[in-house]
């Protein structure tokens, strides 16, 4: 358990990098071997680019660092559950279990609109755990859109 | 109908860019009032990332070309069925309208595993019309993959 903490801890701190530039708190590490290989933060407005979000940021740096497209014994952690596009991505690389923070009724796709890391057709599947640091990573998004709605 | 295959004409040249660097023969192009505005091609092995599929390419470019994420009034042409992953971003992205070479029985998300671009619960939905070049599109990687055996 202290493992994953910590290293949702380094995902919540890449969240909170993009808050830092007025963006969705939302951040992403990827983990290979006991080490982190990729860092990434919603970085959409910023970069003028859907395809600017956390995962996908930290799946572009950590297929650079391993040098390959497949990411297959590499493990995520995310603080909010991934978006379709996200989730696509994840199951594209191969990465073997996505660690969430907190699910997202409203667009998630780990589970609550639709769950795309385990669908059998496709030619990949991947492990879920949830609610690593729920609380926190949940308390982030809020407290953004809070100041948000308040300024 | 003309038009078209202008367009799928030009996505058609993008695959065959993939095909010349050995990658599996998928192209792309993003259309904004009749203009060709992002460009792209399959290049997953040559950029060792799983991102480089032929949308997300071209997403990213008519992204930069219009500097917004947004693509709203964007039509996008592509040669084969998008997977899951460009499915997802084709959705995020906003894009109005997606023309379809051919379909991809074993890996497709736009109606052949599953249909990402018309999910009633996102926030966005995508128009689909299916065949433009059909033969041609779906000739190109079925001699990409008999040149493949060959070899």
């Amino acid at each position: 358990m202290k493992m994953k903490e910590k290293y949702m801890r380094e995902a919540i701190k890449q969240a909170k990098k993009a808050w830092d530039i007025g963006e969705v708190p939302i951040g992403c590490v990827i983990v290979y071997k006991d080490k982190i290989i990729g860092r990434g933060y919603n970085r959409r407005m910023v970069d003028k680019n859907t395809l600017s979000h956390a995962e996908l940021n930290a799946i572009k740096k950590a297929s650079k660092k391993l040098d390959d497209w497949r990411l297959d014994d590499c493990e995520m952690y995310v603080t909010t559950e991934p978006c379709q596009m996200c989730a696509g991505a994840i199951v594209q690389a191969r990465i073997k279990k996505v660690y969430i923070g907190c699910m997202n009724p409203k667009a998630g796709c780990a589970g609550s609109i639709m769950n795309l890391l385990q669908v059998d057709k496709f030619n990949h599947q991947v492990e879920i755990e949830k609610g690593i640091l729920e609380e926190e990573c949940s308390s982030l998004l809020k407290d953004f859109f809070r100041n948000l709605r308040k300024s």
